[in-house]
């Protein structure tokens, strides 16, 4: 009985990172907006001045990698290079820029009592971000916890260790270096998978997890957490061009959408046109896929349509609705009426990002609102679902939960509100 | 195989109950406001002039909980008279006359892109509520569902069954006299506990649980649920009394909190006294405890002050500080100093209502910002910790949650935000 079990003394190990994350996580929440980003710029200060030690660092992990037999992409992503690293330093100084949305009272009005009741944004408190092997997530995710005064725990990938440990190094001795106490930034160094479950777990702790990778890894954190998860897992998202839609727009659109990147959540997977103006539409629309080399996948309607027209395609099968393909491949689908494309998207989105092309405004009025996924938009590609675009300053992830944030998380998607009042002494 | 078992019976009921709030859900978040108020109206007159068939449904299950000797406080919630049923129509009219928070839309910005972003307030879903034998609940729920577009599954206690069977029927009545979409409130029927458990798994089609009852049945759900539960366990809230307070606005307040009511969830439990001013503070303050028979638990240091003025206390133990009574029982502490108080109440409290009573400024808003409550009030009594005190109109319930809603749950509290965009056609 005297020796600790590994799982006792994993789970101490999880105590004592949580515990440490919530003392810390009391001092961060009264942090100035000045001494937040004195922070954030002593770290891209840092982070500038140590290019040599942290490629060095990094290439303990390349070679392990390397040795492992991992592919290209995988190398590329746990590459840190000069323009990485100054891409991370012009981050921090973003951040630094970026407005503080902790201590702002909103909706604050005197009540018939006498008092004065209003809502604080304040941060949530530890935030635990799984990741893959990327280790400019380390930074990206250290900085928006910063600026929004949580506390975070990082379990990155355990090919990127030696990257992440000299990045999270060099972020807390800047945290030292303006005098900011330790324990807001802490890197999970035991890389056991049993420690990740256990903190998936850990609700007396940790307030939220952010999973960032693949499919794979999100859906594996939110089936393990019984703390709360932001996550998005699926971005089937659709365009239905409307049989009033312009035909430049549509076509334009229904181009960006699908073909601007491929391998991105906010990508076009499903094409849904009006069957009064699929024609027209696949004239000028078809062959420009036909030139980027993107596979169709056609309704029979729409199959028979692309026929006469010359162009390729495949039937659609079932699964098509309902995959994410990212890759040069489209399923399209001929519908009557604006009514069979949102029950179409009902049935096979994934509450992502969901787009109709129309000059009608009573229809562009009933998408808007009849539609349920995280953004929904009018005559605009699905590509801008995201957090620079929609003005956020950064982004940590995209969310399609319908609790606390939906769509592009940034800044304010990190803090929550509290209700403050202000009396002279009233009593019930 | 040819009989299916009682499992496979219950997850079906489950199923279907969640597939028909499903469908309700996407016809209730287009309705019009006035659509929706007309319901409520008509709700209303219903249980006008159904007082009869109601309370009759009632004495059915009054009858039973006297067989099964059930006491006096649980038959007096069970107990439907005239004037509750006053006090429902009530409260159906004043919601019909809240302002409807769904579809609004704040924050819209045109981005350097050109497309405008904001973000527009929708019903979360479906919605399912869990509670006692209370079959008021039945209708408040319902009402401030219908008010916030929600489709909802009500699972009250088995006691209730009849009064809730005929005031759902009721409600649902209502819908099918002003045109509506049937499934938006579904009461279950089916009472076996394993239903609760299935119910509270299903992730598919149930996207927030609300338990109303006592800390038994909260932390059962909460135990039980994989669905977002919006909750509050226990409410050990403090006063903080500065050595810079007023004394009367303190007396006043310590006593309103600690007295006004003793069974709720914002009333005091823990009082906090700078003790530069204790002595001063004791002598107002004990004797009105004592006049109210409240019972004194407190540390040392106020033991001999209470005893040194000759007033009945014991003296307080390590569980005291953590124990929400909800009985003429208090706690009493000394501290140092806010910085002592701060810790006491980061270390015992629930992060439900916190008070500091003070007239200097800088604390007061230190105070605000550091403590982690739903609630955190300078110079007013806990006991405004309420939707109705805070504006919000009615009231669904408290949330301690960190994340979508924190304190009173008001209407905003059943919605979300969604992203929409309106462009022009752009790309990027």
């Amino acid at each position: 009985m005297s020796h600790t079990t590994e799982e006792q003394q994993f789970e101490e190990y999880v105590a004592s990172l949580g515990q440490a994350a919530k003392k810390a996580a009391q001092q961060l929440c009264i942090l100035s907006t000045g001494q937040k980003n004195q922070w954030l710029l002593e770290s891209a200060r840092l982070i500038s001045e140590n290019h040599g030690p942290i490629i060095e660092a990094n290439a303990k992990d390349l070679e392990k990698a390397k040795q492992d037999g991992k592919d290209d992409a995988f190398i590329d992503r746990l590459t840190i290079g000069e323009k990485l690293l100054n891409g991370l330093v012009e981050q921090l100084n973003q951040v630094a820029q970026l407005p503080d949305p902790v201590g702002s009272i909103s909706q604050l009005n005197t009540q018939p009592s006498g008092i004065k009741v209003g809502k604080m944004r304040m941060p949530i408190g530890v935030i635990t971000m799984i990741y893959e092997s990327r280790p400019n997530v380390t930074v990206e995710a250290a900085a928006l916890a910063i600026k929004s005064g949580n506390a975070i725990i990082l379990r990155g990938g355990s090919d990127a260790i030696h990257s992440n440990t000299i990045l999270a190094k060099l972020l807390n001795e800047a945290a030292v270096n303006v005098g900011i106490t330790q324990g807001a930034i802490q890197l999970v160094e035991q890389l056991d998978r049993k420690v990740v479950g256990l903190l998936l777990q850990a609700k007396d702790y940790i307030d939220v997890v952010i999973p960032r990778g693949g499919k794979g890894l999100v859906s594996l954190v939110d089936n393990l957490a019984s703390v709360p998860v932001i996550k998005h897992l699926d971005g089937i998202c659709h365009t239905y061009i409307d049989d009033s839609a312009d035909l430049e727009k549509a076509v334009s659109i229904a181009v960006n959408a699908k073909t601007h990147r491929y391998g991105v959540c906010n990508a076009m997977e499903t094409l849904l046109v009006n069957k009064a103006i699929a024609k027209t539409v696949f004239e000028k629309l078809l062959p420009e896929y036909q030139a980027k080399e993107v596979e169709l996948r056609c309704c029979p309607a729409a199959y028979a349509l692309a026929q006469a027209q010359g162009v390729a395609a495949v039937e659609a099968t079932e699964d098509d609705w309902a995959t994410e393909y990212l890759a040069p491949i489209l399923s399209i689908k001929l519908v009557e009426d604006m009514q069979e494309a949102i029950e179409h998207i009902a049935a096979y989105g994934s509450n992502h990002t969901e787009v109709i092309v129309t000059e009608n405004y009573t229809r562009a009025q009933h998408f808007l609102r009849a539609v349920d996924a995280a953004s929904v938009m009018v005559n605009a590609s699905s590509r801008f679902a995201d957090g620079f675009e929609y003005g956020l300053g950064a982004e940590i992830g995209i969310s399609t939960n319908k609790l606390h944030v939906r769509g592009p998380v940034g800044l304010e998607g990190l803090t929550t509100e509290k209700y403050v009042v202000y009396g002279q002494g009233e009593t019930r």
